[in-house]
């Protein structure tokens, strides 16, 4: 028995409360090193011999050096307290706050406190308000991003001057517009209606002088070229008739060069009234060779905002009310948004919470995101991880089958369970080559990635045109303008996502159901799972591999299946599955 | 190299800011198994190779299984991106937020956002007002817990009926009362000036009807039996005169049973308006057999109050706010702290350190504390592990050197070091049996105690009476009345704690200073440790064996040194240290 590797932290991703009533209890360990691994619990003032209970874990994720035990409980009291007992053949190890142990812990030996245990792990109080419960609709949610200038010009009266002409063949540069623009998104509503979407992540939509808008000039404002307010919310009207829920883009790290506040300050340098508004070293501000005042990376058009600053915090926090509760909108995406403080968000979350308690909160992080999940900032982050793991195996080929689970089980330990029923599952983005690209122009490939994120829990989110065809490289490539003439849009993937998006609306199974890999060998480049809930039973294979291959399945519970796209039927008893699937392709089973 | 025991968490106990400036790095591996250990460090958005920096990071703390190491950073943009270098033999291992791989990582291979690197594990960015600052006077803070029911009578006219006569010959009970009181600390000020005391926890002082008052009636109001508000403030007021601080003991927990709006509840049942103010399963509300409400423990004369609600918030968001700005206090002690909400606590640090920036927040929490320590709740907690760790070395030998080291070692790492540099180091009081009884009686080994507390990290708190020789078991009898009586003072062990006090008042090493074991060895009984700042280096040998030991220490920086006590020679030199330590005594060792 491997001590050096079990691992538990209380109160943390491996000790949260998953509702008001239940807690999550997690413990690693050194990968098939356990044959049994308990939990020994009970409420920390009556933690003696008959009230104590033990609760076998279930292992529910592995990755190269690691298993995982996950066990769920629900204390009457709401206290909690536990340790661990490990069994791997003759060896039996217990493990408590304090350290590892042969002997159970003799829970006579208090610390002075009542019957209080010492030394075991806590989860002291399960107080509701720290929950962290995120809305229920983003676990049915089918993201649609858009990039408003290249998704449709509804209105030319708007057009920025030197207009492109909207069509694929001129490419977008960094400086270039389109003439995209809100009255265009509702011309087009029901199109994403037909594809099944009923959700939009807008990139920036107020006033800036670029056409990603990432340089906001006028936080409470649509750019003109867009709109107006008055059109925002009709956007949003229109969208809410139609089932789907509108997220807004807020970029509250920085502002744009020319947000007034900055202008100011550079126009009036140590006598503006703004000097504490943005991170200024010295006087007189310069942009040049470097700027003097922190910034967005090192670019100097993007000043860093002082979040810490009552007044800038009073003004985003009311941009922050604003669009959720007067123009509707249902949530918000957070650029930047873990080089923003800690306490400003907590702030925003409070206004944004009240304003609709319903209002999602993603931010963007690139990395491991628990200081912002615990349920006093965001619901949820941008999963790049997932995002990079599924590219990898599906789209690269860089990584085998049991590395792509590791990745993957990896961040079902990394946060709480409820984090990652709403984690917002991207391949692509206007900050990313587009996927049709990244899968080197292989449909099948493409197809691979989108039918496992689609049968993945999170919400998927499809970045607009890749349903249909739209390649394109790293920023600008992948901004293309939206391609609308119907002789030029690839329509087998349309239909292919539209039936992918139709199944997974149809079954709860393939969004917040149970997820269980069947097959992931080390060396092999297909994978196989099981996706199930109290009502249906799906198994999914993906074959990733240039060449056919003959899958057998073992240790799946028997039953009858169809496959949802050529109806042929399937068989599985003795706990086993043999199939032949094709070079790059799935097989989606599902139970009769 | 053993992968399974590394370990590392951005943004925790192993990677936090120390403040506006710095950043501390921790990374975990097996005990003994590196050779060097390096962090490869660089702007996250010019994480490039010439931009990229090498820290080599120092051992710093070890436990049974571990070796922990350290580095200090100053990120010159406050933002950090960062991995790790192993060595071990021949082994090279490099570890990041994905995993291991023996090459270093390709800093070329972006995530698509600029220059970011893939995978690195980041400190996205400082933001002053996210780091935990305590304040810096409970650095040099000696306190001394009293209970004011049975410190000193001043005012016999406010003394409970039927209250037993001053002395340690009747036995306190949980009923009875002594008459303690405001008057009787002000009158006995000087005393603790006299000790070298600056800080002094107060157990609640607020009106209530046990001897013990955590079951609160007015939270507002001083008890009638210890004064009235403004003999609260005079009695701040003289304090402060004398430099010392007065921290008041917060029961947010839970109310009394005589508090107004449960005593409503208990009258109007459904009908109260104040049924959400607490916990109720079921109407009619009952006490018998068990409660049928939340409450603390299990018992039924403190009903849990719900501090989510609005109302009970404000109320006690203005008892906190009041006795700091309208009284002067200088802190609060949170009573079971850790059933209380987050929420409620982030909202209670906003209020407190709005009334006073200085003011101390010390949470009464008996196990890893992490969660309430991220800068937005308490400044500190009461250190029990560390606690338990010097009582079960020094007074109940049931844990050699090594294992005393492992304890202390892994406090260093569970918190942030600005954490434990304001740690509540207390030693026993009014919930546990005094020190001399738990050190059975023998007044060597609670001396020893006493020195490793007053020469440690930390701010040590004195239980009242221990330094003149009391004696008590488990509450009620540590709970009995000062012992005033001149000849009935232990006076040998109060001019121990008066000069151990002045040592550490004078010598800054003593508090802030590093902090390095010298001998911690395997079924030994005594423990060597040097503590050093810029200006002085301290040699303290503390042996708990019931033998005289020969010590020898190696590998300690030359130099001539002098016994504080004894004022005898003693010479450091070829990096060694031999010295005779007689059978439970010490040596503390002053550079000259």
């Amino acid at each position: 028995m491997l001590l050096e590797a079990i691992y538990h932290q209380s109160k943390s991703h491996y000790a949260y409360a998953y509702n008001p009533t239940t807690l999550h209890i997690r413990v690693r360990t050194k990968r098939n090193d356990m044959d049994n691994v308990y939990l020994i619990h009970g409420d920390k003032y009556k933690f003696q011999p008959d009230y104590i209970n033990t609760t076998k874990m279930k292992k529910f994720a592995s990755d190269t050096l690691f298993d995982y035990y996950h066990a769920e409980v629900k204390p009457p009291y709401r206290r909690f307290a536990y340790c661990f007992r490990f069994e791997s053949g003759d060896e039996v190890m217990h493990y408590n706050e304090v350290g590892f142990q042969e002997e159970g812990f003799d829970s006579k030996e208090g610390i002075g406190m009542l019957d209080s245990p010492s030394g075991m792990f806590e989860f002291p109080f399960l107080n509701p308000i720290d929950v962290n419960t995120p809305p229920e609709w983003v676990k049915d949610a089918i993201f649609y991003q858009i990039f408003p200038e290249r998704f449709g010009n509804g209105d030319p009266s708007l057009n920025p001057t030197n207009v492109e002409p909207w069509s694929e063949d001129v490419d977008p540069t960094p400086q270039n517009f389109f003439g995209g623009d809100l009255q265009g998104v509702i011309d087009h509503l029901d199109y994403l209606v037909e594809l099944g979407i009923n959700a939009i992540y807008f990139t920036p939509i107020f006033e800036a002088t670029t056409n990603h808008k990432y340089d906001t000039i006028d936080y409470l404002k649509v750019d003109p070229h867009f709109g107006d307010n008055a059109l925002a919310k009709k956007m949003v009207d229109e969208a809410h008739k139609r089932g789907i829920k509108i997220m807004l883009d807020a970029v509250f790290n920085h502002s744009g060069f020319f947000f007034p506040p900055f202008q100011d300050v550079l126009k009036h340098g140590e006598k503006s009234k703004y000097t504490d508004w943005f991170h200024l070293r010295e006087f007189p501000v310069k942009t040049e060779p470097v700027p003097n005042y922190d910034a967005f990376a090192f670019v100097s058009h993007m000043p860093k905002l002082n979040t810490e600053h009552p007044e800038v915090k009073a003004y985003l926090l009311e941009v922050a009310r604003y669009w959720i509760e007067d123009i509707g909108a249902d949530g918000w995406r957070l650029d930047v948004a873990n080089e923003v403080d800690h306490q400003f968000w907590r702030e925003f979350r409070q206004v944004v919470k009240k304003a609709n308690p319903e209002a999602y909160i993603l931010g963007e992080v690139w990395h491991n995101s628990m200081p912002w999940l615990q349920g006093d900032q965001f619901d949820a982050v941008m999963n790049y991880p997932v995002t990079n793991s599924i590219l990898e195996f599906f789209c690269k080929g860089s990584i085998d089958a049991q590395q792509f689970m590791g990745r993957l089980d990896q961040m079902q330990i990394a946060y709480p369970k409820q984090v990652n029923e709403v984690a917002f599952n991207l391949l692509d983005s206007h900050d990313t080559p587009r996927l049709l690209t990244i899968a080197g122009n292989d449909k099948n490939r493409m197809k691979l990635a989108a039918t496992f994120q689609l049968t993945y829990m999170g919400s998927p989110c499809i970045y607009y045109g890749d349903e249909i065809g739209m390649d394109g490289g790293q920023d600008p490539g992948c901004r293309k303008p939206m391609v609308w003439e119907e002789n030029k849009q690839d329509k087998d993937l349309f239909t292919f996502y539209q039936q992918l998006i139709s199944l997974r609306k149809e079954h709860r199974a393939l969004r917040d159901g149970s997820f269980q890999f069947l097959s992931a060998e080390t060396g092999q480049r297909y994978v196989a799972y099981e996706r199930s809930d109290d009502k249906d039973r799906f198994l999914i294979i993906l074959n990733s591999d240039e060449k056919e291959q003959v899958i057998t399945l073992t240790g799946v519970k028997d039953g009858a299946f169809r496959d949802v796209v050529a109806n042929e039927r399937y068989q599985v008893s003795g706990g086993t599955l043999e199939v032949n699937v094709p070079a790059l392709s799935s097989l989606i089973l599902k139970d009769q």
